[in-house]
């Protein structure tokens, strides 16, 4: 098969590589499917995964299957299309070739990096053990599992003290993340579980989000952000500002002067970019971002791209690069797979400019903010606007068929239907089993 | 707590500990729902598992939630039952009491052990990591996520004979679980799969169906065998009888004289008990089953009853004792129960007789046998029973509604909804991250 695709480099039509399959990825897939190219699209997993609701699965509202679909499926009328699930560990420029894990070398005409970002932890990487954050399907399975765990340990404890740890949940960082799980475990306590256990009262968990900033949402206008806020602790949520976070271990968190005892840390606090940078050689933000030149091309690179939260673009005039949203990954997607094609037929492109629609999020049942080209909405009809959007952008025609209904569910009966503990017992078993299957052997 | 459960003992209302939430264990703590006796019910899993439909989670056409339910939620009405996720680790039938994982001591009036069965190797534990088998819902997401890599890793292969190996599935043990695998894992590479690979055809993938006895599906009558038989070839399946494994590895499988190289082995050949005799050292049959009385009572132990697969009783006038299927299981369940009522009111209770109303099994989409009180069905029609028989005994009404839209939807166009690979590779990189953690520690 390399053999094939060298072939086609040195025919007409030319070989664009696309790494990552998140939104930005997708979206040029979309564009180039069925035109006068050839397409590989490489992912390390085999579905794209619609992200922000992924706190619904950590939060047993949704399963997996509802937020993604399998990446063949979305483009199997792409004849020109191949998707490869593997990982990208190098690219030689020079040559135009990348580099898999599987041991595959790839010859690209163009090449298209989306490979998307995981949590930061600003150096101190021993936190992720206490305090996971949540990028991944298993990132979600994992959050699920502690959470759930968190209040059967408190059932079966017979120390005041030690239950109140089991029961206190805090979640560091105030960003969307943060506030739709802090909401999302409030109400999974307050009430999904509320008749379920006979020693202790779910209700009594405390929910704390912290942040190091002044205001939850700080990206949303100051008004959303004060209604987003007051939407948190009408749900009880407990919510910490200026909040600095100075040590997290398995028995809870130090902030500020105060240590305060929790078995379920959460980290939603910051970012960093894959190491697509690193492969290049390229300039970086300090978030590891690829700065890329105004038609999303990487200096000295002519014929390679960077993506959504892969790429650094700061638009004149302004001071802060693009923020790492599904929207500016889909537009920066779009736009490269068209300037790939403009390029092929020689007419100019302008540069990219980002169209901001407005950004959203939700806090908890029937609640959420909106802030749409300027107009702002909070409450239930924010919440109505999110749930619409949300259904709507979703990819695949069953799964916004089995959210809607999923979601009518939970609204009419306060349950949540994914209540699963899966995973850590399994992996203990296994262990063991393995440790057999070698006594065995 | 211990203390609670040690008053309540001396109190009037007797406490009944019940280990294990398969279909015989919550049977029984529904009898018990609300009656004058405390219940303690204890599940490593924090949720009941309709087994039945296991497969079609291991081939992507359910996800997890759709056959699983919170216990707690279950018996969330039954003010007098308890529901603890912990291990059980042994029994001091003298003091009555059970230890388990947890660190929990709990003394216990009477005792109903409804443990279940895991998969057996014969003695050929060294074979389950290249042939896994079918028990939990973590096996199925480790089946599901090899069945579907194997096709990705074909698509990617350049070898002829590697993917002609990653392309071949053999399922070994012909009973249900295994005839209802190899039928959906057809079913899945023929139809479902087949426009989204561009260098495989996933329709030519080989599916070997192998069994050591001389028919499929042996425990229905021979009629009904044979047009399984035929259902299945229909569907491409390549079905080897009297079939003996003599080597497992990653491979494939030596079968009587010959090897066949196959990347994906699947084993369905056997069960065997859990170790429940162990902590009695009680007499057991040669699955580890203990060996009941005529009221399921264990010898020497009035007050300890074992059910379901815990359990070992051959019905007067018959040769062999009943078989490990959740009919039998949930009958014993509801019958321990009524028993230690009837104990309680010294009412007497004649012994357990099981009540045999049939049987089925599926052969992917609208096929299936069955076999209700000596009536027999096939074909479309045994679909349609097999169908409604197993939407009614789900538990929980949101089960019953989703997967009855799962199977219209998966009816009507051929296609899978979870389709993910999950897992594998996280593992790895938690791994990976784990190392880079300890590095930083």
């Amino acid at each position: 098969m390399h053999n094939k695709q060298d072939e086609a480099s040195e025919n007409a039509r030319p070989h664009v590589v696309i790494v990552g399959a998140g939104f930005g990825g997708l979206e040029a897939t979309k564009v180039l499917a069925n035109t006068e190219v050839d397409v590989t699209l490489i992912d390390r997993h085999n579905y794209h995964l619609f992200q922000p609701l992924l706190y619904q699965v950590a939060t047993a509202a949704l399963t997996p299957a509802e937020i993604a679909s399998p990446i063949r499926h979305v483009v199997r009328n792409a004849k020109n299309v191949t998707v490869f699930m593997d990982t990208v560990e190098g690219v030689d420029a020079k040559a135009k070739t990348l580099m898999t894990k599987g041991g595959r070398q790839l010859f690209y005409d163009y090449l298209i990096l989306a490979t998307g970002a995981r949590h930061s932890y600003f150096g101190k990487n021993e936190w992720a053990r206490a305090a996971p954050g949540l990028k991944t399907i298993d990132d979600a399975f994992e959050l699920r599992q502690r959470i759930l765990t968190a209040f059967e340990k408190a059932e079966m404890e017979d120390d005041a003290e030690k239950r109140k740890a089991w029961l206190t949940f805090i979640i560091v960082g105030a960003g969307p993340t943060g506030a739709e799980l802090a909401g999302a475990i409030a109400e999974l306590a307050r009430c999904s579980l509320v008749y379920d256990f006979r020693h202790i009262n779910p209700d009594s968990a405390r929910i704390i989000l912290a942040d190091a900033g002044e205001r939850v949402l700080s990206r949303f206008n100051p008004k959303l952000s004060a209604k987003a806020h007051q939407h948190l602790e009408g749900l009880g949520v407990e919510i910490a500002l200026n909040a600095r976070v100075n040590h997290v271990d398995d028995g809870g968190v130090d902030m500020g002067e105060h240590h305060i005892a929790a078995r379920t840390v959460i980290w939603a606090a910051g970012v960093e970019a894959s190491p697509a940078g690193k492969w290049l050689a390229a300039e970086t933000d300090n978030m590891g971002r690829i700065i890329v030149k105004d038609d999303l091309s990487v200096a000295d690179h002519p014929h390679i791209f960077a993506i959504g939260d892969t790429a650094s673009l700061t638009p004149d005039g302004d001071t802060e690069p693009l923020p790492g949203v599904a929207a500016v990954a889909k537009q920066m997607g779009k736009y490269v797979a068209r300037r790939i094609l403009t390029d092929r037929s020689s007419k100019a492109l302008s540069s990219f400019r980002y169209h901001d629609m407005g950004s959203m999020a939700t806090i908890g049942r029937g609640k959420a903010i909106a802030d749409i080209y300027g107009l702002r909405f909070s409450g239930f009809l924010g919440w109505l606007l999110w749930s619409f959007a949300h259904i709507y952008y979703l990819v695949g025609f069953r799964n916004r068929i089995t959210i809607g209904l999923s979601w009518i569910w939970s609204y009419l009966t306060w349950q949540r239907g994914v209540r699963l503990i899966t995973g850590q017992q399994e992996a203990e078993q296994s262990a063991q089993q393995k440790a057999k299957v070698r006594k065995a052997a």
